[in-house]
């Protein structure tokens, strides 16, 4: 007979859920800086590459504090981001003056995908009295709400101005 | 030849996707209060179903504002977020205490989807001189980010402990 699911089984599927996640951004990255305009916007995106290789590697420490093999299971949230990113911004707006503004856009969406999902890991990791798992957790979530108002800076700064421009 | 898109362009595309997404939503929201264990819960997805059919009547306004028809354009994002809630959560976690847990872990992806976008699109509007639509969708925002934390207050209340009771 099945086993009835308890909150540690809900921890460890989002965690399989963010850790899919993580790595579809992680190739999704390169491809967002190669299409950017601007050269402060790529290096936005390189550096949040970087920040994103750290955050699997945390994940991996989480999955080895539960005692689990690091797993993916297939995001369908992460994926439909992702998708219209690169298929309704790069495609759509590829040569105009709103590139970057959309990209910028799309790039704040996956960072509230990631917010929600942290935000939740970390409530449920501090209930389940995994010590380690919250600090972890907490680096992340730190980091993606610092991207997302980085973001915004830099969507204030230049690109949604340089979006009217023509 | 094709015109090159603006931010005008990108707002328009903006306010359809949000558009296509809170009908969906809109649809969701009875599931999940059927689907949920506690009064509590029930109450808030009937309250923000309410609120929700506000926030489509804003974005109609929105449309209305820039002399467009409203019209929705299909949100991918969306699809993936609230197939995730549905398959993922309603069904492997039917049974279980963690069921109200997950499905506040759901509510609050869809909610942070919405901040995203509607963080955007206020910020375009500004730029682009729709006074009007700036305060409809700085409206909406403020609605989504209350939504957001009341659910947390909720799980911290309640549903996460629950979850550790089996």
């Amino acid at each position: 007979m099945a086993q009835v699911k308890t909150l540690d089984n809900l921890f460890h599927d989002t965690l399989k859920d963010i850790y899919y996640a993580e790595r579809h951004i992680l190739k999704a990255l390169p491809k967002m800086a190669k299409a950017a305009d601007s050269k402060d916007l790529k290096a936005a995106f390189e550096k949040h590459k970087k920040e994103t290789e750290k955050q699997i590697e945390r994940l991996q420490a989480v999955f080895e504090h539960i005692g689990k093999k690091p797993q993916g299971k297939k995001c369908e949230a992460i994926e439909g981001i992702l998708k219209e990113g690169e298929e309704s911004i790069m495609a759509d707006f590829a040569s105009s003056e709103a590139l970057d503004a959309g990209l910028i856009a799309a790039a704040q969406a996956v960072e509230h995908y990631e917010i929600a999902r942290y935000g939740t890991l970390q409530r449920w990791a501090t209930m389940l009295g995994h010590e380690d798992a919250v600090k972890l957790l907490k680096t992340t979530l730190d980091e993606e709400s610092k991207t997302d108002s980085d973001l915004t800076k830099l969507a204030d700064s230049y690109a949604n101005e340089e979006a009217m421009a023509d």
